[in-house]
């Protein structure tokens, strides 16, 4: 059950440079990492070794938020705003979920995609359909990448063709958590309200309920844009500020929790986010695709809010957490220019970091090469990209910024090689 | 010498919209088309056809503004800022450059990357050095592809290592114009003052006798950022703002001038481009990597500027126009939410339009499939982004913003289809 792992390590146990190890060594006992060395301790020399020779290893990829049923619109309808987008693109399309057999072929699509990004967790939304959900469900406990999956909840302002009854969609939620919630040790429920304005106050207070009973973690949306958080100022009146809807109904901490967006969070806002450790998803694609708010994500750090990045496909057209990556870097340097330099941008193992072992805490130990780490990897390959005198660092930066899937080899989570999905 | 190319055709005559021809025709005589057509007219049915099936066929790309000799130093020390980046990494790595067997491995590298990455034409700086450039030339003419290739001038405010003396600076430049000025019809040297700053105002004036006395176009940088632009404030006193100092010296639009990022242009300074007919180069990513200011597209677009696209190797980390096109229609939506939705963001059609047939103006009747246009085109096979039912502008849009060099299958320029460099 020991495997050892060799290759040039790099990773990030703190957010504020790299530890590198070059031609290091892992040993994986049990899928888990027992500790990282450059030089092999006596007592595991006559183990057989996993030569990478001088390729990359680094954490898995952990995205955190991303709707897994628009996976038919990425990369397109872009210039068409908010409201006609969901008319006319992303609630037709998610309706269409209702037919299983179509659900499973978007389904199929999206998780080879994923894996072939080197996502190796993700946290995704479905659609309101339960079996389709099912189908998702299944199919991420088949692909052996770690994944929490999200039957959305949606009973009020939406288009009728799409919305729940809300008896009906908190019985299916309560459905779908019995029968997955200990089926794998990878693959999750998560409830998830699509967000505020979306579900009755009914159903809010009874998802909160659900999420307690069963010690289910939560995910929604979180002050991503003007028009929304003044919506949810109006529907909610009695609320202080957007997150306090979600806490009132035990949505905002009471289990583990995260929020996308937060591009416009007020002080309290963010000051609730900590205490109750909620976790603050950095989507910095779909901020610019979308035309919303960029979320100030230094802000967050400097209060020392959880963080994780979010594909947020499709809002987000890039599925490659590498890339989502880069665009946190590209919009935290917005803020440092329009600041006068005063609010820092993110730093290359800063913005490594919140990918891997900030985003990764969601699932428990996970997104670094410390001993009791799930040992999520990917083996990179960056021989193309490296032909003259690198460092390490330089040639995994050159990896994020340049890189795509042809330069990751192989992808683990927990110990295992994942494959590719044979859908 | 008559050719027929038959495929699913988009190009933008005009930004508005998308000219699209399902399964149509484009004439090609003499490497010009010279017509486009649904059903191929009678004269021309005897021809043989190349027929690319259900593939897209689009203008190629034109890249106005990159740094060839700054390849090796693509996509890292992203979190350097600017003065630390050039004094320890752009100047050490131009200097090398002196030695042109250095000098020919990074432009083969380079020339070939673009190649790949479906730009057809480009607008480069070389470095200070005559031989080195030459050989970029000479590669370039032995590619196939078109380009402006431009020595650069500087002979002040740099470090001693890498000062040209200004006579030599002078000398060199017209000597290898004397050379290439009619040795290629695709391939030219362009005047590359390095910016403002860095040259004396004797070199700046004699560039500009000697632009207009052989007809050479001039490249440069603009407004980039604050403290360059008031450090030009102070190092020009006379002049007006920055564009000014350029025009003082007959750099400005005496000759075919195009000038990059302009993200801080002035009022008078836009009105002085629109006059002078300069070409102002949209830099996105270099804008967001460098964290200097962000260009506000459409105030050039409103007042009839005439614009391009440009990759900004190395401050910008992508080499594909098909991406920086994303970036230019993600920063014009900044633009947008800032504004309250009153500086409309950039549509798919415009982001296009300005890549292809923009850009291209720089270099002839270059970037459209209207009679008279060069024939330059890539011919897009998408089919592993298209497994589902999407029109044929979402098929382009998704390839834009989802597709890499694995989607294009030929390149044409002036007629020639463009087999990879062999060097």
């Amino acid at each position: 059950m020991i495997k050892i792992i060799k290759g040039n390590i790099v990773f990030t146990p703190t957010p504020d440079k790299f530890t590198v190890l070059p031609h290091g060594h892992i040993l994986v006992s049990d899928g888990k990492v027992k500790g990282v060395y450059q030089e092999l301790p006596r007592e595991y020399r006559n183990l057989a070794i996993t030569d990478y020779g001088d390729r990359l290893i680094i954490p898995g990829m952990n995205d955190l938020h991303c709707h897994a049923s628009q996976f038919k619109h990425v990369g397109m309808a872009m210039d068409k705003e908010l409201i006609p987008w969901l008319e006319n693109y992303t609630f037709p399309e998610e309706a269409k979920f209702q037919d299983t057999k179509y659900a499973e072929k978007i389904y199929q699509n999206f998780i080879k995609e994923i894996w072939k990004q080197g996502t190796t967790r993700i946290v995704v939304f479905a659609t309101v359909h339960k079996e389709s959900t099912m189908r998702l469900l299944d199919m991420f406990i088949n692909s052996g990448l770690g994944a929490y999956v999200g039957k959305v909840n949606m009973d009020n302002n939406c288009p009728d063709y799409i919305r729940e009854n809300s008896a009906d969609s908190l019985k299916d939620t309560e459905d779908i958590i019995i029968k997955y919630q200990n089926k794998s040790p990878l693959v999750k429920p998560i409830i998830t309200p699509r967000f505020a304005p979306s579900c009755s106050e009914w159903l809010l207070a009874e998802l909160g309920k659900l999420g307690q009973k069963f010690g289910i973690p939560v995910q929604s949306h979180l002050s991503e844009n003007k028009n929304e958080v003044k919506w949810v100022q109006k529907l909610f009146p009695d609320a202080d500020y957007y997150g306090d809807v979600y806490r009132q109904y035990d949505l905002f901490g009471a289990t583990p929790t995260l929020m996308a967006h937060c591009s416009l969070s007020s002080e309290e806002e963010m000051k609730l986010m900590k205490e109750n450790n909620v976790l603050a998803v950095h989507c910095p694609t779909s901020n610019l695709n979308v035309g919303s708010g960029l979320m100030p994500i230094r802000r967050f750090m400097d209060r020392g809010i959880k963080l994780g990045l979010g594909s947020d496909l499709s809002g987000g057209h890039l599925p490659s957490l590498m890339k989502v990556m880069v665009y946190a870097i590209q919009t935290s340097k917005i803020f440092w220019a329009n600041s006068e330099k005063q609010m820092d941008f993110l730093t290359n193992s800063e913005a490594f970091f919140i990918a891997t072992k900030g985003g990764g805490s969601f699932f428990g130990k996970v997104g670094s090469f410390e001993a009791g780490y799930d040992f999520d990897a990917l083996i990179i390959d960056d021989e193309e990209l490296n032909y003259l005198d690198y460092t390490l660092e330089e040639r995994l930066e050159r990896f994020i910024y340049l890189g795509d899937d042809r330069h990751i080899l192989h992808r683990y989570v927990s110990g295992n090689l994942i494959k590719k999905p044979d859908f």
